[in-house]
């Protein structure tokens, strides 16, 4: 049901969380939903981890919604005294933060059987701004929302994972990027001025070089990006002849 | 040798890389940053991801570096067309892009034994900022570099922490933040409210609670985080209470 536009459409993700900030905890949902949006054609342009600090919230969902088609946000949308975001995203908007009935209703029906009452706390996850809609949280039942573009998930990443499922369908849709990647065991400075100079040959691709330092030695993965499908295909390959000329092999990946 | 002072001391990093934004690569950096940060009194308050695109890292730059005592970068600063970095910090100060001799001597010297000739490609990597000075790499000796309060360092996981580690002792030393963490398999809906009171008891600890939901079941981790160890410690003993009380066993992580 989603539209489709030749126009790119861009998305930023904010992060809400001390655990983030603090390094306890790894950050999984940027590439998850990066990846996932690029499927779709839409381009991820920024991502911004913030801390629990309300005006921070609120500020940062202000600049960003009004910079991009869409806006996505992971953490915060628990029971517990820290979970902020929906009343953050409710003040950004200028709208009240309502019980939702069928946000209730799903919370009671995932309870009642396990003989769990909903007590303030989890009263709090049926909380959403007015105007906004549920998205689905088949695993645990509290929904995240929408209202206007954007989108608020949790954090936990097997939620927000089930979240972004409902969510990718209500999205336009934007014209797919296309990429090979070419690898190989050789220095970034011994190919660079030919990686330059196919750059200069395809100016609508992004020519992007990616090198690795491991314990077990280091090479490079040389990424060509762009719309037409064609030209990236002929990139790669004057990427594979530029890598043999300098003596290495390589490796489509 | 390094000064230490009572006032928070804050940290923001620039993470510069498409790869980051289309998912291609999975960072790593914030985390380890983010960690030894802490453990010097150094709080990161904010992490932006941006693309490779000249006018959002200059701005960027110039924004974060006026907010936080601290700015971090991690990438794009190697020997292709696509590494712009040292560019940007050098416009965002207004102060020229500039071969520093030191620089361009520990490429030889690295490059010599290997029988490598240091070409234009890999010269780039020798420019610092006007006014800037080194950071130490003994992984692949090519630099980063510190100009007022921004340190730029590279994006291959490996390189940033031999860099970081030149870094550090010439960070001011903040106030420590002390945690501790408990763990149980218990629904946060449950524990909520006398969590709640837990933080109103401990007005200057932050006291969160993140949730996991894995294949093999839930649970949380509830951290007590402080600058007082000793209160840190009496507020992780009443969450174990809390714990307990709702017929959970905690665990100390």
């Amino acid at each position: 049901m989603s539209e489709t536009t030749d126009r790119p459409i861009t998305a930023c993700i904010l992060v809400i969380g001390n655990e983030i900030l603090s390094g306890r905890t790894q950050d999984l949902n940027v590439a998850y939903i990066a990846k996932g949006l690029g499927e779709i054609g839409i381009r991820l342009r920024e991502v911004r981890i913030i801390p629990d600090v309300i005006e921070t919230i609120v500020d940062t969902v202000n600049d960003v919604r009004a910079r991009f088609d869409y806006v996505f946000t992971t953490g915060g949308i628990g029971p517990t005294h820290d979970d902020i975001t929906a009343d953050c995203v409710a003040k950004a908007f200028g709208v009240p933060l309502l019980v939702a009935p069928e946000a209730r209703r799903r919370l009671e029906d995932a309870y009642r059987p396990r003989g769990i009452e909903i007590n303030e706390a989890r009263l709090r996850m049926a909380r959403i701004p007015q105007g906004g809609t549920l998205v689905d949280n088949p695993v645990s039942a509290a929904p995240g929302f929408r209202i206007g573009n954007v989108f608020v998930m949790a954090g936990v990443p097997m939620l927000m994972r089930a979240m972004l499922e409902d969510i990718e369908p209500q999205l336009k849709r934007g014209a797919l990027v296309h990429s090979q990647t070419v690898a190989a065991k050789i220095g970034e400075g011994k190919i660079a001025a030919g990686l330059m100079a196919i750059q200069k040959d395809f100016p609508d691709l992004a020519i992007g070089s990616y090198p690795y330092y491991r314990e077990d030695g280091f090479g490079v993965q040389l990424v060509a990006r762009g719309r037409d499908a064609a030209k990236v295909e002929q990139a790669a390959a004057a990427i594979e002849a530029l890598i043999r000329s300098e003596g290495a092999e390589p490796t489509r990946v």
